[in-house]
């Protein structure tokens, strides 16, 4: 559950602008009522909602799912107390819930092997103020990134990986994970596979694209395998990593139309354009607090 | 405003399992606290909210809307002693509001031209039962669909047109609304235009498909005139008539790819089909009570 | 491959501004001067080429596919003549090749079974002029379609089946194909599975809808299946029928947008949609041979 | 037309798979046999036909349009016999032709104002070898882009500009024009207008990104005007530059869904994704040759 995330942000880049923003996310059994408890809590902390918007899975006996952004007057001041009375409410309801902060951004790592396209276009986002998050490290096991990383100032760190020696690999990797206090992990294009002590280190707080349309061409050489077949469209799949392969919680997906002109490389030239929008769209909604897991499932509002 | 509608509907087609739920439509200056005192307000009454959108114009000083579907035990024995304490808190909030039932359907009409292709597909969708309405009359200046409308036991009413009789044109259609006691009125392709007087008279009631992606190609003859421009895309909008041509608040629009093989002709084929999946869903979402006018624009609440 | 397609055509509905045209399909290994043989071979007969796309596997050593749509006065008159000196001029470049004409409109049967949508687009399409076939007989495990087909004068054939009589029905239905010269036959949304002897009676002539984004979901309960994985986009494929249940030869794609708030019944409507589109796309271009089979893929000239 | 292109294409960067590969164009009076002629004067060349297309503007008395794409050993050694050969030809039978050679690239330069999104999506491209052109030159009105052109090793030339300098500035333009051998110069968000006399000077060699589905919003300010008008889906085009202000041959159009939550920073955030995309593929189809001019509009051979 998104309420599980060990949040580590630093209080940095303050925008005086969204300072007093803040998202509360709570995840409970439905039933008549929630949303007056929710707003009036709110209200009684002189919040404004901004957006409200929530998801019954069923209206009788169902689970009920809402994110609230609100803006109130010097909201940090007042967010510890906010959160411990909440805190009560969410015991007597049994709600899980989050609290987070625009001033708190998370802190988010990068993982890239060779094709650069998903990394070079979280960059540019990045860059253009739209990817709100602190960029603070980028692993990967060639050396072809390191130059435009560092160009931007973002520290580059080159661990050389292959199945024999993953475990010392994974090790350093996640010394790296906490030396950097990182919130969330991006797979860009990053080819190894992971262990589950990795990934059940990192529980939905690890976004990595899948080449194809998922559940279609599940695993190795996606776009050989849709050439193979012969579709018409090809697709890119963002999704949460768990320990079964390409099965995690899908976030986004998007196709393209192709033809049978298309062979394998040109598949691969139009599969980039689509990798690159899907995985930013979902990275932005993970860090704009949008993504509820529920089960093998998101729920993501937009 | 959406509150000017008089709904004259009926309590037919009652659907046990919808006969408890109700959708509540508010507009108001925007300040903290509306949502807690919409939502303790339903709760009182033992309504569970089962889907809610809201949407601010502007978080300081800005104008506030939201959609509340709910659902209560017994509704519709208490729905008037419920609009009538609401009316007071509306007055101090200076809300303006509507209350709808699921098992209060509006009552709709189709006026068409000689292109039957958008009504075939509203008669369809609602024979499927996917168009919430009492479907009462169909009207048209020609009699080509009399056939098809009458098999499904809809009246169809011949009323020839043409801008030398359009004062006793309109008196007819106006007086067969009133017969029918008409919520809305569809515009399925229907090449008549209507006078100031006609549409003051249905205000955000009438809905239009322009064949054309608006605001490009206002007017007579957007196929021939796309042609000629040469692009790239065709698209149709769904809009409610107002006094401007083609000026009204757009609902939906929606394109598709064309190229320089495509003719006049074959422009029109395609537009079809955007033209019928465009209206259909305006509709739908005005049935759903999705739709606020608010100045030249709408808020769909999907 | 589409040569093998015995045309029983009728030289019925005779359009005077088509008669004269016609159509050459050509596969062959590829060489320099295939395009100057077949356009001098048509020039010849004094047919001006009005379409023509081609496609080369592999401009080194692959096949060579061309679609030619050509016009020539007194067509009809000639074509055995013509068809005729083709013949040597293919043999000794090892093609295949098919001559149609405009004037013989391929009679196409649809197979259904409970669910109209797709049946209905057809129809609506068929009597807009749009599917350039004579639709000669429908055919359904059902009898609920009976009405709305024969409305239009098209004969219902009601064979009630199931696995336990699979063999006599489809005796029947073969009785039938043959009685009413079948060239294609449209699955829309028949839920029989086909044995491989009825498949191989029909080889390339079988056209099915199925209501997924192929590969995913082959088989039974599509929509419901995407519902538990969480998809954010769901799909319908047409494919020309194999004895490997949905893996046959893919013609067209598309895909509508979902969220997590879609139900399987949301799915399903969303779906109709998508699958009775998908399926006239498919049909069109094989009634106007715009599709060639090679190997498990189809190339479509558009 | 596309023949008065001047091209001032450099030997450069010969690709050996590419090199013994030519394009042809042509333009003219449709009639019976001008393929014949084309595919058979380019077989005695022995040069094999890889791809062509073609288009008749009206099967009777029309003009015809070709892109072939062919393939012939040592093609380079024989085509300044081919072309004039070919010269007979054209003359006889009133065609306008271009021949081009995939070793001889286009050479492009890009002009861009403070807007660096579709500059940065052109560098890339071309980066990754998918934009077959000489960059040659980057010429600004601003100096924020300076830095990222050198550092790909690309002259960036700043030259303020307002509308009392506009002849002065146009004069140091068509002089670097002049001395870079430019084929294409590409208006990468370039926030001046152009002179007539500037225009002139390439006529269908520039290519502007205009930030609306146009015709509609022509002119400045084309978000503003959207979010005002409450459209539902916004659009970028790319299109030649002609002295009608957003009134010459579109090339290519796309367009993406915006709803009433999106005020005027997320259209342009929005938009500027589609501006990048649809400007890169007009780039690129100019750049294959793929776009033939006639009157006010395209023929895009994709």
């Amino acid at each position: 559950m998104f309420m599980e995330t060990k949040r580590k942000m630093k209080r940095e880049s303050l925008n005086k602008e969204r300072e007093n923003q803040g998202r509360l996310l709570v995840k409970c059994p439905d039933k008549p009522g929630i949303v007056s408890i929710l707003s009036t809590f709110l209200h009684n902390y002189d919040a404004n909602i901004i957006e409200s918007s929530q998801y019954s899975s069923d209206p009788e006996d169902g689970m009920f799912f809402i994110r609230i952004a609100f803006h109130a007057e010097n909201l940090l001041a007042k967010s510890a107390q906010m959160e411990k009375e909440f805190a009560a409410i969410a015991t007597q309801h049994l709600m899980e819930f989050q609290f987070t902060y625009w001033n708190e951004r998370m802190r988010s790592a990068i993982f890239v092997s060779k094709e650069p396209h998903c990394l070079v276009e979280l960059l540019w986002e990045w860059q253009n103020g739209d990817l709100d998050t602190d960029l603070v490290v980028v692993i990967s096991n060639h050396e072809d990134a390191r130059g435009m990383v560092e160009a931007l100032g973002i520290p580059f760190h080159y661990i050389p990986a292959n199945k024999d020696i993953r475990q010392q690999v994974e090790a350093e990797q996640i010394r790296l994970m906490e030396e950097y206090e990182i919130d969330l992990l991006i797979l860009a294009r990053y080819m190894q596979i992971l262990t589950p002590e990795f990934v059940n280190h990192f529980k939905n707080r690890i976004i990595n694209i899948h080449h194809s349309f998922l559940p279609a061409f599940i695993g190795a050489g996606p776009y050989e395998r849709a050439y193979e077949r012969g579709v018409k469209l090809i697709g890119a799949t963002s999704h949460y990593v768990t320990n079964d392969l390409d099965e995690g919680p899908i976030i986004e997906q998007d196709v393209e139309r192709v033809d049978h002109r298309d062979h394998v490389v040109d598949l691969k030239k139009i599969g980039r354009q689509i990798e690159r929008r899907v995985l930013v769209k979902a990275v932005k909604w993970h860090l704009e607090n949008r993504i509820i897991v529920e089960g093998n499932k998101t729920i993501v509002f937009h």
